[in-house]
């Protein structure tokens, strides 16, 4: 269904600034007779669909611009309204004095994301797939950038679709129930029931996880780099980089500061913190680097920990300082560097352990391991949802309430209660599944969605 | 005719940033084609001119982005050539992965304005034309906006080449008679070639000086406000630009520091710069600002001295001040401020004198005459030339060889020496002419040119 709307909107819709060309984008009812009326040269209203059209704007005598007019019929158009593109000259002056004269004219000045808004009220695509709009304008990595277009493409709200329409189906025959609740019937199997329960609550299980992969992917990976004074996490740092960002020389202590970069391995964001050295230390100033580096690692989603081979004497003195990585928590890797002053009682002994990887930092050697390393650390995380991956944190939410209200339809069925009380519990997980893909709206949530857009789209 | 480039080039034509799309733009022989091997959607090559395609942008399996292909067969291109625009999603992520997968297919990355040195190489339009493009970008005012569309659309052009033709046609007479040189005979009359080139000489002479006008629409008319302190500078600053930048007070020698600040009248920009009080003083910190304010005054375009009505007493009273003024040797307006405390004597004297103008700057009383004032104070400086406003440095000085080429004529003529040493100074005026509109030009000049444009144009 095409909603009516009243306003034709208008926005500049590409960057600011001065550049070879602009586009301004027009959208509703009377974008072509609007445009008609400042645009001279052929009658736009009589053209085909898709077509690109010469001509000047003028305000009346005054040429405002010679610029290219594209024009899309509704609904063959983003908005499934009517869209015009005006292709300026990239002056940010010409592009206030067209968006002006369109105003006076006849326009509204669009709101931010209101194009999009009015596509996905006019049925071109679902709620998450707006959303994936945003995303993916935003992207700035391989990662982000694929998980917004599979999801702007249809891949996520396809689950969700599916896992709706068993949902529903069930909701409907325990409503049947209740027109017949004299009888005592039971039109839906309870043990049906709770096997599909059972189903969709592993495969939303799998989507709530996939967030902090989706998360890891949008925002990279925080990953320390720690490990005693001059085991050589700056080296490390700076041959991962390839460039000399963090100060390296042997002076134990050096690095106080946090030093951040990023890193794509494979289209998956590392960012690196460099770490003052841990170890006891009398001068102030770096103690509070030490202080500050264990929160950091407290806060890290991975650990890499560095020590030096040549100061591993026996098995002992590893496993001690395991014991101290293991002791934070966090995921980890432990990071034999100096591979060439290692001896081959220790390289026996490390060798072949999951958590350890034998490295040369100044060398270049086995970083290619590590950086593997690294990548099956993040795709541990990555549980089958059929690629599927969430990453806004609107859906996870609502996969969360989801989830819950399907553990109170277990538990019903358990309890064994009326068929009431069951329906009013899986209506409450299909409003919370229609939220993603936009089935169950306000006003206030799409607002609250759009005025994230930039304006324009 | 069109050229044979055999490279197809490449560059982003938006403004950088994260926006709602983003253009790619392709030209050359291979467009078309390039685009086909990335682009999933209908076959380009088949497509009519000016259409708008749907499709996705692929990497062999991996999209990219989904895309509209706008489509221009040569010669009905900006270029002439086959171009291909590429509109995406507005992030600079993508635009970048598109670029390298045309760059990877074929294309290559376009240099500044080589777009626009395709289109003018292929005779799309003339090279004063093809640089007015570059102003029309850079237009952030009314008055330049008009004078490069004007540029643009051909305005100057069609005055130069109106001039060339004239001088063409005694060029070609004087050297026919080079050519029956033994005979003695003079097919181009010298009274008539006189008589052309003072017309010709006329028209350049307008051009020439329009180029101080140009000059003042490209970069606005710096104007200096002086006057004796407490004269009212500051609240005339104020009341013309409607919002308080300078500091207002009582006390004399308030405003030390240089203010500036724009104000656009009727499409065309003062620059206002507000100064000390000229006075002689012993505050150290002032002293220097009052030297700094004569410095000011003596680069200005234009001087609003500002007078104390209520101080004229007598007429040596202000013709004192005049004197000083006139001393300056700079267009000036004389301001009589405080009209409200301006004796009859006083306002009989000054009223109607052609440099004088009273307003009261507080009570914001004659403020549209002091603008119209300012305006015509501009205006007198527009010479006839049709409209027609050099902007250019280049053509400015092209128009100042031609003018030197053609004294060399006249005073030939008069020193009656021979057609071949005419012929070579008409043949130079011609030439220089010819430079601006690119009838005659270099590689060297094409490429600085076109250089100082921006990417993508």
């Amino acid at each position: 269904m095409i909603e009516d709307f009243n306003d034709t909107i208008v926005a500049p819709a590409t960057a600011s600034g001065v550049s070879a060309i602009a586009v301004i984008r027009l959208s509703g009812k009377e974008a072509i007779s609007i445009c008609n009326k400042i645009f001279k040269g052929k009658d736009l209203s009589i053209q085909p669909t898709h077509t690109i059209h010469f001509g000047t704007i003028r305000d009346g005598e005054r040429i405002i611009d010679e610029v290219l007019v594209s024009l899309f019929k509704g609904p063959k158009s983003f908005t499934k309204e009517d869209v015009i593109e005006i292709s300026t000259h990239g002056s940010p002056f010409i592009v206030k004095q067209i968006l002006q004269l369109l105003i006076r004219n006849g326009a509204r000045s669009a709101k931010p994301g209101e194009f999009t808004k009015r596509a996905f009220l006019n049925g071109q695509f679902d709620l998450a797939q707006a959303e994936a709009v945003a995303d993916l304008i935003a992207s700035d990595s391989e990662a982000s950038h694929q998980a917004a277009m599979s999801q702007m493409r249809g891949g996520f709200s396809s689950e969700i679709k599916m896992l709706r329409e068993k949902l529903v189906h069930f909701a409907s025959m325990i409503e049947l129930e209740l027109d017949f609740s004299e009888e005592d019937v039971e039109f839906a199997d309870r043990t049906q029931l709770k096997n599909l329960i059972f189903e969709i609550r592993k495969l939303i299980a799998a989507l709530i996880i996939s967030f902090d992969l989706g998360n890891v992917i949008k925002n990279g990976v925080p990953t320390v780099i720690a490990g005693k004074p001059n085991a050589g996490k700056s080296t490390l740092l700076n041959t991962l980089l390839n460039e000399e960002k963090a100060i390296v020389s042997h002076i134990a202590g050096t690095t106080r500061d946090m030093i951040e970069d990023e890193l794509s391995i494979e289209g998956i964001i590392f960012r690196f913190i460099d770490t003052a050295g841990l170890r006891e230390t009398t001068d102030t100033i770096e103690s509070i680097g030490v202080e500050r580096s264990r929160k950091k690692i407290l806060e890290a989603a991975l650990l890499l920990y560095v020590f030096d081979l040549s100061e591993i004497k026996k098995p002992e003195d590893y496993d001690d300082q395991l014991a101290e990585v293991k002791s934070y928590g966090v995921p980890f890797i432990m990071v034999g560097n100096k591979s060439d002053h290692c001896s081959d009682m220790v390289w026996q002994y490390l060798q072949g352990n999951e958590n350890v990887i034998l490295i040369g930092a100044k060398q270049k050697h086995n970083i290619d391991g590590l950086k593997n390393k690294l990548l099956e650390m993040v795709n541990a995380s990555k549980i089958s949802t059929g690629g599927t991956i969430v990453t806004n944190i609107r859906h996870y939410e609502s996969l969360l309430n989801t989830r819950e209200s399907l553990d109170k339809v277990l538990s019903g069925i358990d309890l064994n209660i009326t068929g009431d009380f069951l329906a009013q519990d899986i209506r409450k997980a299909l409003m919370h599944l229609g939220e993603i893909t936009g089935e169950i709206t306000t006003d206030d949530l799409l607002g609250n969605i759009f005025s994230k857009f930039c304006i324009g789209k």
